[in-house]
């Protein structure tokens, strides 16, 4: 009766092997996307903060929050990727390149980078690399996620199984911090912690402590500041007799989330460089508290500069049960995080 | 015991056929409206969303969504018009004409265009014309709705009756579009549709599939956020013993949703011209599901332009109730609006 | 297991009387926070909405919100003073100086005026005067506020009890008003108000009338809008063993709220110029229904001006109680605040 203008989404058979997708809805990002992650978060990372601390680091202004970043560069992605999602299965080789400014525009798109069908015909893996780049055609972050996606037609032939070889991390000497960023002059009263790179050790696990428990609006209107627009999210009506029975909340609020919550045991890990893998091991729903550990699996010094080094953080967030043993599975644990952070280092 | 400065809101009596009525709180808008309103909405379309890409149409930046304005023009006449109101009963011979970009200041004023008590005395219709201006003076959008008013006191005289003649639809001459826009470099990709002017056909019907779950928070979020004080929407202490037991959502929240959702299926919509009708079917609460339905009423070139044009859409939302069959009227519909919306068109 | 790199908050016997703490998270504010102020409180006051309106007072633009600063300033200073606090007790000699503009960034700093420990020893009260600066290091707000908190050990000996002296309510001639401003061509229409300095008197009480009520979502995403971090706004999971089994409204929301509700009698008190005292009398949570009503306590004219004078305004705010009978005390009243605002004055 009605037409078809409208977008049922890319099943698997719809996607090719080494096309790139662009993706719609170019973002102009600034101060509204600030105080509105802050306020869906409660994040307080200095850097992302003040345009003074930054200034001190020889920065415009304050860039945005490279989680705030992930989120709107994923969320254009989708429409075109995930719509007919049925989990996200993971990332890897995630670089955050050229800083977010107030006064950008977002644009993003996807290369199909792998494509798998699974046993059963009826879902197959894909794998894209998604590229998030400003106004200029600079790159600003680019992360390989791999989704399960429904088949429109379980008969439909599939692709020639190719999986990409992804690295387990991202190499150190592929990290690039934000142009003309120097730590000489960081302020670690201002940015509330007293631990620098120097301060952390490989296999040191930190519980931070805190919990924030999560409402039907927060997630929502995190997840539409993004402009994603998996339909799980939003719409009781249809999800009461879906999976769960009720709205799920969208991975990367929990990762938002247990990042914000990390401040407390890592302040000055203030910048993201890398997402080196992730996983979203269990559901989150309105109603529950997420809690987070961090274990710190690396510390390396930063090629050819003393003022800053990096670190490789796992951050696990669990779901209504505090972490103060440091728990890395079963039904609770919700999310493994695995990235590098920069930290000022002190001489 | 407590004096009178509270504004207990004019009753039927007060208005008078003819006066103006200039409204406070002048506003000025930006970042943070845009931000939330695509946070409160999910609203995707790209003119609104990306400088870069109203900079291709020769605009200066992204203009504000029209619907916020609407929202933010209405929200200034509330105090004065409608605080004593049953029913919001309905909009006509609504233009858009000077596009609104951040760091504009929107006041509004709004004339007495008829007035006719009804029958059992206790209430009365008012009609206004409200004009929303910029800080230049230039309108920016101006429309007449109806409302049903308390008497403060049953036995008061009345006016004679008197109702302006409303046109059933804005004429297309008298359209007005944002200055200097031109749609040669339109952008499809980036806009997130395929579909032109071209594409559509008066008769066509389009489901836009989704649904959007409304909270209580979001709902009073939003009506806040356009200064609105209607008090159906924010006090459950008092509603709790009102009409229905519990707050009322905003209808131009509803009329936000259903836009918003109608990305889906029009995408290339970017601009509203004219709110043509529109009327509040049935009430809408927290928990309730929007979903949407559009029907092309009218296809029609614009004046003196190749390079886009006009489309009238009566668009239909509901509760609880999804859209395939294109639902028109019962206890599950609750927004009939009316309007016509510039399309690009491909040469 | 764990490392202990996570902040414990400081406990009674940290303070150290004389010392200056330097908080975290110097704070950028902008036309986000405007946004999402008006958002959360659905507060009207033109001073805060418009540039223009601003601008007939030869300001260079809208300042922020009095009581959005205020929680701003507060906000920082929760982590060095507050984590473990039982209650907070007041505020006094609080003082608005520099008025707060988009792109300023604030900093906060707290001195230790006061530490008496409690006869049980195991909690003692501190007296802190907060200070918030802008990037040029001019005073925004100053204030004392005094906190009951906790003591890591009771056998912990407690330092001399020391009280500070502190006024009443500040002094008129100690009253600072924005730079510049100028009362002469000031808009009541566009405020909303008819209502004076002049036609204000001592004693007068005044009922706000409205009620907002308060959902989970709403006051956790005010709280985290000003990075306040007290646990008991947000942990659900947590709370539901603390002592009320549920998380706590942030009592600066409830400020928030009952000055946005003022507006409606109080449209002219454009400026909070000082706040003379306030006391949270009972908790509040999400579901309550905020009311208010205010007392005029005192009417000052303004040293050496003729545009402007000041009202000492004692506001009040119930839960789930309209104010009709003006209540000063009882369970349902949970705020009183003592502020000194200037309104303008007809010559």
């Amino acid at each position: 009766m009605s037409s078809s203008k409208t977008d049922p989404g890319r099943f698997f058979e719809d996607f090719r092997l080494g096309e790139t997708i662009v993706h719609a809805t170019p973002r102009t990002v600034g101060e509204g996307e600030r105080a509105l992650y802050i306020a869906l978060t409660g994040s307080r990372f200095a850097l992302a903060s003040s345009d003074e601390f930054a200034r001190r680091l020889k920065l415009p202004s304050a860039p945005l929050d490279d989680i705030l970043v992930f989120n709107l560069v994923f969320g254009r992605s989708v429409p075109d990727i995930s719509l007919n999602a049925v989990a996200n299965l993971g990332y890897a080789d995630g670089r955050f390149t050229a800083a977010v400014y107030a006064g950008d525009t977002l644009s993003a798109r996807s290369e199909v980078i792998g494509l798998k069908e699974n046993s059963n015909r009826e879902t197959g893996v894909v794998y894209v690399r998604t590229t998030g780049v400003n106004q200029r055609g600079e790159t600003v972050l680019s992360y390989v996620r791999w989704v399960m996606v429904r088949k429109r037609d379980r008969e439909a032939p599939a692709p020639q199984a190719s999986v990409p070889q992804l690295p387990a991390s991202v190499a150190i000497e592929s990290l690039q911090l934000p142009a003309g960023i120097d730590f000489a002059r960081y302020d670690s009263t201002a940015a509330g912690s007293l631990y620098y790179w120097n301060d952390y050790e490989a296999g040191e696990k930190i519980d931070h402590v805190d919990g924030m428990t999560i409402e039907e609006s927060c997630h929502m209107s995190a997840t539409r500041l993004y402009q994603n627009t998996a339909r799980v999210h939003f719409n009781q009506h249809a999800e009461k007799s879906g999976r769960f029975g009720r709205r799920i909340v969208y991975g990367g609020h929990v990762i938002s989330l247990a990042r914000a919550l990390s401040f407390n045991g890592l302040g000055n890990a203030m910048r993201i460089a890398a997402i080196n893998g992730g996983r979203h091991l269990n559901p989150c729903f309105a109603g529950d508290t997420v809690y987070a550990w961090t274990k710190v699996a690396e510390k390396v010094a930063l090629p050819g500069r003393r003022d800053g080094g990096a670190l490789r953080l796992v951050t696990f967030a669990t779901k209504n049960r505090p972490c103060a043993d440091c728990p890395a599975e079963g039904s609770e644990v919700i999310l493994e995080f695995d990235y590098t952070a920069i930290l000022p280092r002190r001489s």
